[in-house]
């Protein structure tokens, strides 16, 4: 096509096409009305930061895959990476006007100019959501019940939040005389799930002898009970800490709500992060665990430090919405129940379009979608256009109708029509299809 | 605060605290359901692409306001400054897997290095619905009944949509000879609402003579009744014309659907923009006429002639999110109705953590916004955050209560308390005291 421009878009972004975003801002919508249901609050930031603000003292590998650029003002500015950092200078920036704890969440996209082969996105959404100042085993406790109500929310039975604490296997290691290995190890660790056993035992290998690495194959064992795992973890991270007081009061309050099969005290979670302190999580999905964990996170002590000298310990979770997309059209909950309140008003004849617009407002009035047809084209070409939009429902008024005053109804599914309804009799047919079709 | 990265934001860009969020996300769903119920899909587009083609061969103001840049892959690329322009690459990239006619809504932020001192944003929301596609009057009228019925949908009745075609202007503009000045005078008539009838007259002065100016003025007059304004506007453009029957189909549609006091045909209306090619439109609140159009649009011939020799005819409507958020606040819709059915779990003994989350669970699985205050702190400093988090009812069960069995809710409007309550008495109560407080 000479003289047009080709209409490409950038490796790694993508369109979202009305399918798409329909099942993702559902998806989005369920998960903030769990969050409201917990007292969490939306905030927003900016896309674009000051690097020296969002890159702070670091640099290695982030900086590597960010969108950094300099502005028509020649700032050095950054698009967002993660949702993380622009958190961390938020509760600096408005720690005074804010109440702790804050419980806040945040649903945006990010950018990431990484390696495409890997299947991966150089746009992407995130969804965090973080308690931030308190140390309480109720926070802790309260982010994991709010992954799980989340996860159910979504229509999910069957899912399992794994959890450990980052300071037991640290007191295990520093027993061990690994203590300067220990970030080494502990990545090594996270990758268990991935990686099997015997190619976490050779990576160690590398690392320390075989003795030790059976103490930390045994460590990073899950036992029969709970019990069971948190007396082995005293016993090997050398006695009662406040690391296991912390995993038995969060296993008893599991236990007092009943949840414990969504849980499982895990060992081996450890996620590779430097960042956490405390609590850390991961989360499977029973029939699809091959996704990877949909939720994770941790306890952090210092949010935000970089910025300033007021502590705020915090804990949070990061939902991967893209991973959760794939594994909810896996499960294929059939759509949308609202879906077959829907219809489109064939148009018959163009003179009766004030007539059409009328009867679809008081439709629309009633909750129903309703389109009207804005043309009067072969009727075939309508019906397609209903099917393309999957509307459960066609109304007609043509001449004769329009003569006796009422419409016909058709169910497109079923083929089935419903002639001389008066408009009211519209909603009501519907109503009763649509419970028992 | 020596060591400490100072965290500022860039100017023009600001981040959105819970109040303005939740006010926001608000807005949006209500005009989300609108635009659902019309039988209009979202979509969303990346917010980087290539400069060539979102800047298509253009230049000029736009060019000088975006963020552009070149990619860590030296790839050309720009920030999308609005949202006709990826639509229309959208519309060229997929027309062979969509439907015509195609009705989108896409809510997302554009970027705008535009100078800050006119308290402009250099980040800021636009929402836009189009339906595209086709040609016809009922499109024209449907677009015009979406803006309606969605500002309704907002709960503001006092507003009108002022509109015209910009095709009679041109008519008459042709009759006068003032063919080729016509896109400087839709400009200056364009502006006729902000800069009053003298200085229009003024500036149409250096274009013209006295007479000319005379019949422009005349023209843009509104008269005393839209068929009186339609009258004229036929004479002066020399007879009936596609526009003026246009005007009329949509008048009818107007009165046939009892919509008159929302709408007025005003000439005045021509939209700066070449773009526009039939139908325009604004849309002002009555009592703050001052914020501008708060919805504006019109119909265009053809949306996507820089990437494809499809000709894709449309009609849109842009909401300015910004100035709906002010001019909600000014009407004070004393917010989400929603917010009183929210109460904290004050934590009056850690022990009883576990009870507190059930009972919060139980709550919550009723719709029940509830939150568990997660520390034994002092009363006075959980009150101060029920307050802050605006929570209507606080929930108390100590060491008397926890004997009993049961629960003391205070409303914290009224300061009543409601004592020896069962768990199930506080869902029934809450329920009372909200509907008739």
């Amino acid at each position: 096509m000479e003289g047009y421009i080709e209409p490409r878009v950038l490796k790694g972004f993508r369109d979202s096409l009305p399918e798409a975003e329909v099942a993702k801002s559902r998806l989005i919508a369920i998960l903030e009305k769990s969050f409201r249901l917990f007292g969490f609050v939306p905030i927003d930031t900016p896309v674009l930061e000051y690097s020296e603000i969002l890159l702070g003292k670091g640099g290695g590998e982030t900086e590597k895959q960010v969108y950094r650029f300099f502005d028509h003002g020649d700032r050095d500015v950054v698009m967002r990476y993660d949702l993380t950092v622009p958190f961390a200078r938020f509760m600096a920036s408005h720690h005074s006007k804010l109440y702790l704890p804050f419980k806040r969440y945040h649903i945006a996209k990010v950018w990431r100019g990484e390696n495409t082969q890997r299947g991966r996105y150089r746009e992407f959404m995130q969804c965090d959501f973080d308690i931030v100042g308190t140390d309480s085993t109720s926070a802790d406790f309260e982010i994991l019940l709010v992954m799980a109500k989340s996860i159910q929310a979504l229509g999910i039975d069957r899912f399992r939040i794994h959890y450990s604490h980052r300071a037991t296997i640290n007191r295990l290691l520093k027993r061990l005389g690994l203590e300067e290995k220990s970030v080494e190890i502990l990545r090594i660790v996270d990758k268990l799930q991935k990686a099997g056993i015997q190619r976490t035992e050779s990576q160690l290998a590398a690392i320390t002898d075989e003795k030790k690495i059976k103490s930390i194959l045994n460590f990073i064992t899950i036992e029969e009970s709970t019990e069971d795992t948190l007396t082995k973890l005293e016993v090997e991270a050398g006695g009662q800490g406040e690391d296991t007081i912390r995993l038995k009061q969060i296993a008893k309050l599991i236990a007092e709500l009943k949840l414990e099969e969504f849980f499982l005290l895990d060992p081996s979670i450890t996620r590779g992060l430097d960042y956490y302190t405390g609590l850390v999580y991961e989360t499977y999905l029973s029939e699809q665990s091959e996704l990877g964990s949909i939720c994770s996170g941790g306890r952090y002590n210092n949010l935000a430090s970089l910025y300033t000298d007021k502590k705020i310990p915090g804990v949070g979770s990061s939902i991967g919405l893209d991973r959760l997309m794939t594994a909810m059209e896996r499960i294929d909950k059939s759509g949308n129940p609202e879906s077959r309140r829907a219809l489109l008003i064939l148009c018959m004849d163009e003179a009766y379009l004030g007539y059409y617009h009328t009867l679809a407002s008081t439709l629309r009035d009633a909750g129903i979608t309703t389109e009207v047809y804005p043309e009067k084209k072969k009727l075939a070409r309508q019906f397609k256009y209903a099917d393309k939009k999957k509307y459960a429902f066609a109304l007609i008024c043509g001449e004769d109708e329009r003569k006796k005053g009422t419409v016909t109804l058709k169910d497109l599914q079923t083929r089935e029509s419903y002639e001389d309804l008066t408009p009211k009799d519209v909603e009501i047919t519907i109503d009763r299809l649509v419970v028992s079709p």
